[in-house]
């Protein structure tokens, strides 16, 4: 169903764009896939296989034998072709039938998303189209992908939602059960028990999800969870995503451990969590369709700055889908890092993070939440934190 | 340990193929993973990264920050050097230090596993090379990358050993277990639930591991396994694999549904078998390092016309290592298809399949057995079958 609703996306994003036809061109995608074959297909293939959308409406799968049982039975595409040797003719054929002034393919420096066609297989494509019109006309399919992508539809969005629902639970849960002389380790251990009793999945590389950090002598890229033991003194942070019904959510969250005798948190991190929280709270304030990334991005950066914090050395906020990192426009500084990604007009319907941290001598003091992009602004997709949360020991 | 040895084969190899260094270059491997990583790295990186092997045996890492902590834990690089803002100045930088005269970087046109750049990426590198010679040494690593990927170390022959072993035991088990009335879609559940219990992963993709065919209607290419019931009088055939500590395998099975009364298989069934048997074992006993893969692939063919059967449409044998299809070298008929693939001279310590079958009016009957590349010919992993099975409900 997801994919069907993707696939008329696309030929609406096609009509908008001005570009004729979408072509995902991919192989073996158990070993190698092109991130478009969530969208387009749903399921692996062995042999080279295409999906092509025109903007006419038009969908057709060319497959090698053996490929082609399920994607004729699944009703996704109009012309289910299938080849034996090669797929070149029934390539030729359909181009020369459609002929198409300009090919969208999966090739971006910016956005790994909409990357996936390899340079062998991109070198492929221009043998199979050698002596035809088409090679030429080959251009990168980003303005398409990345909207088909970034424009989450309902259903999208309400899994996103459940997603994020689902993190606030489990970080409560974990809040319950911490006791005295937990490590890095037995948190991380603890959160993939959690996950597996739910039966939900990692949404980054399962070691470090969770990402974790405690006390002042760690600090945010901390990396693999290790022996380091959650201490009274301590700002606690955790990065936590969980993958649900294919899509993702990507949350931080901040605790502190009181010492004997103390009822809060010390000035110095309930100071850098007001920070963090205005910093997010004022660039949420700004973000709604046509503003650009960047933009956003600096509102952030700047309440850092007037309060003498350092800059953060990341994005304030990326997509959020079927992976934590959706790829696409980027809430991010003009660094050559994000290329062309936080020059973006920001659209209805995408779905963000914004997250940043302080460092403090008690610990790293961060927050991370979701957002969704509405007519006029955002809405958060899980309650934002208040203030910093207690445990007591 | 496995990288560390992958790495300093990568170093021989790069020796005995005069290539100067091999250089990866990856990003955001949870959403587009060049196989190369599973080999060099062993973990996943956010931001771009390179993997520099020299011939001289340094190993250079290059990392975004917030990715390198691990890899400087892990001891496998020489140097791991970070980058904020930028890969292109402490990449430019190595490069002139060792000045390669080639870089071999991850594309192919032929072997999907040698083909894990992206075309975006590719790019990206050419902008970061510009205004040194750098750009225009640039070749295809394939030449590198699959000795080291189909060189099998002594540990990984053993994990696939294993793993194909494991594999026979499962098939006995189904066969102890399955009862008038089982369905194909019963069939994949009980292997699915095996696997689970054994703590063991899919080989290719999970819903098509076990493929599963029955009776006479149903073709080789059948997929998704559906309703069909498992009945008397039928061949039915398993074509399976698992995925243990990282490495695969892959095996097809036969059985035949006793009718009653009968105390064996058809004729028909039983001379298919037969032929099968002998088209694998003859090609077998010409597989040794040195031979090109069509021609292992040309035996069997032979076989099965001697005996007046259509020849299969795939290719003999593939490569089996971290997934059933290991890309490089295969045993397959010269088809545009397999591209240079069949060209390839074998090399000791090769790991692949042998596998084809024959349609009869019960049912498909194959076999498929894997075999490793010794000095002077070749040993099955797993014991081959000797006589189609037998199933009496």
């Amino acid at each position: 169903m997801l994919i069907q609703e993707k696939l008329d996306q696309a030929v609406n994003v096609l009509n908008e764009t001005s570009m004729d036809c979408w072509l995902t061109y991919a192989r073996e995608t158990i070993e190698l896939c092109d991130p478009a074959m969530h969208f387009v297909a749903g399921r692996d293939v062995v042999w080279e296989a295409i999906f092509l959308v025109h903007r006419s409406g038009e969908k057709i799968a060319i497959l090698g034998q053996g490929d082609h049982g399920d994607f004729e039975a699944s009703g996704l595409y109009d012309r289910v072709l299938t080849y034996v040797q090669s797929i070149a003719e029934p390539l030729r054929d359909v181009l020369q039938e459609l002929d198409p002034q300009n090919i969208g393919i999966n090739y971006s420096l910016d956005s790994v998303s909409a990357d996936g066609l390899t340079y062998g297989m991109y070198q492929r494509l221009l043998k199979h189209l050698e002596g035809t019109p088409y090679a030429e006309r080959l251009v990168s399919a980003e303005p398409v992908f990345s909207r088909v992508r970034g424009r989450k539809t309902p259903e999208e969005i309400r899994r996103i939602e459940a997603a994020a629902l689902e993190t606030l639970e489990m970080f409560d849960q974990f809040a319950q059960t911490i006791g005295p002389g937990w490590t890095l380790k037995q948190i991380s251990d603890y959160m993939h028990n959690l996950m597996a009793e739910r039966g939900v999945g990692h949404s980054w590389t399962y070691e470090g999800d969770p990402g974790i950090t405690t006390g002042g002598e760690m600090e945010a890229g901390h990396a693999t969870p290790d022996d380091t033991e959650v201490q009274p003194g301590h700002a606690l942070r955790l990065d936590f995503g969980i993958k649900k019904d294919g899509y993702s959510s990507d949350l931080q969250r901040t605790w502190y451990v009181l010492e004997p005798g103390e009822e809060d948190a010390p000035e110095e991190v309930r100071e850098a969590f007001r920070v963090v929280r205005q910093g997010i709270d004022k660039a949420a304030a700004t973000l709604k369709p046509g503003v650009k990334g960047w933009e956003v991005d600096a509102v952030a950066r700047e309440v850092l700055q007037e309060h003498g914090y350092p800059e953060y050395q990341h994005a304030l906020g990326h997509q959020v889908g079927i992976w934590a990192h959706d790829g696409g426009s980027v809430l991010g500084p003009r660094w050559e890092r994000y290329g062309a990604r936080p020059y973006d007009a920001l659209e209805k319907s995408q779905v963000y993070t914004l997250e940043f941290g302080i460092q403090t001598s008690r610990g790293y003091v961060s927050q991370e939440d979701m957002v969704v992009v509405t007519e006029n602004g955002c809405r958060f997709l899980a309650a934002p934190q208040e203030r910093v949360w207690l445990l007591r020991f």
